[in-house]
């Protein structure tokens, strides 16, 4: 079976000219099919903090009101994509910059209101992996902005960890797939206070034994459920790595 | 030969939500292949003018700075152009929101400063007419925003209308291609003041003998220049009309 490395690259790296160039030459040395999927939030925060529009996020995501989409859709489908994928041509690769709307790639739906109302919030309800495997087969890279929709015309605000994880388990039949999550730490670390502490392998087991003796909590645990919840889907492996570590193979290997 | 029929739709109709729900119900009523082009420019000025930055318009073009660039990228390729997709796609057409700079589509070099620095604007210089048939091949519709790139990694401005002129020009060995401009008024009048003096046809020596005589000048000569331009490249027929005329086949047709 054919390799796929699926990326995600947080809004940090891509931000930032000098770090963005660095990592996608990086990027670009991978072998074999690629997709990548980037975020975008500290544009948007600026963004929306220069049009008076306050930013709230709620265990790390982003309450989307109908002005913030407008923002995140400006900024992540736009401005960051776009960046992204004309850096990829400078490169000559035939990068090519989508949303989840584009070719209905993801389908999702506004999340229910419960405790809290996350508006124009989308959780991932369907991949569209013929269309992903009819663009790879025409060797063309795809950049992903995690901007999704609903069918129904309304586009919605995807965490672009979740929308990364969505993508590679619906590739694993055609696949033997690769998910790289780029973080701005070396990898899962036992102690956050000591950068050099990277746990090297991850396993199911060994994470809850982590999590039940609190070395592991707080943002890195929706990553790695993410991790986990690809890995029981047929994902080969899943790497948690600092960008600029990319083509190092350090991090956390997760099987 | 296969047909295909390329619209330009301005900034009016694509802003609006009625209009644009209207005009895209037309629209998909096309037979054969087709492909989209909008613009965008009045929320672009909206939206500069939120952040405090001037709109510099010379004869009807923009002056693109770096910070106008940001906005034009965030406005034309993220908020107006995954709208329409979103739109399309609730209408279940298989729409993929595009720029000139995804899959290198077209390629564009920054206008030489001479009397006037246009800062980052396009002109065009090659379409990449072999992506463009792998997309339709596929079936997908292309919704084009009209940001090109110069594949040194910069972003570049470029005029709807030419971008909609060249795309059609590119693809005459392999279709037989209509080029469509929606407008605001229901073609090229004979009396400006008078909405009903629709010249029905037009053909190259009418045109110079209405330029001669003052009755058609200002803004229209450009569009018509880049009509012209596209008949003689081998598009079979340009329409100029108003986008609520679309399905009646009104307006001013070009041979």
């Amino acid at each position: 079976m054919r390799q796929l490395t699926i990326v995600k690259v947080g809004g940090k790296i891509v931000e930032d000219s000098d770090s963005l160039s660095s990592f996608l030459s990086d990027f670009s040395l991978i072998a074999g099919d690629k997709i990548l999927i980037h975020g975008g939030g500290r544009s948007a925060t600026l963004l929306a903090e220069k049009l008076g529009i306050e930013t709230v996020m709620v265990d790390g995501r982003r309450i989307t009101d109908s002005e913030m989409l407008k923002v995140v859709t400006m900024v992540y489908a736009g401005l960051v994509n776009k960046n992204i994928v004309a850096q990829l041509q400078k490169l000559r690769i035939d990068a090519i910059g989508l949303t989840g709307t584009d070719l209905n790639l993801i389908l999702s739906e506004k999340r229910p209101v419960k405790d809290i109302d996350y508006g124009f919030a989308g959780d991932v309800k369907k991949v569209n992996a013929q269309a992903f495997l009819e663009l790879l087969k025409l060797n063309y890279l795809p950049v992903i902005a995690p901007i999704t929709h609903d069918r129904k015309g309304n586009l919605l605000n995807t965490n672009a960890d979740t929308v990364a994880t969505e993508i590679a388990k619906s590739l694993t039949f055609d696949y033997y797939v690769r998910l790289i999550f780029c973080f701005e730490k070396g990898g899962v670390l036992l102690n956050e206070a000591d950068e050099n502490s990277v746990i090297p392998d991850l396993n199911y087991e060994l994470y809850q034994q982590y999590k039940n003796e609190g070395i592991i909590h707080g943002g890195m645990m929706p990553k790695l459920d993410n991790a986990f919840q690809a890995i029981a889907s047929g994902v080969k492996v899943v790497i948690i790595t600092k960008a600029s570590d990319l083509k190092k193979g350090k991090g956390t290997l997760i099987k």
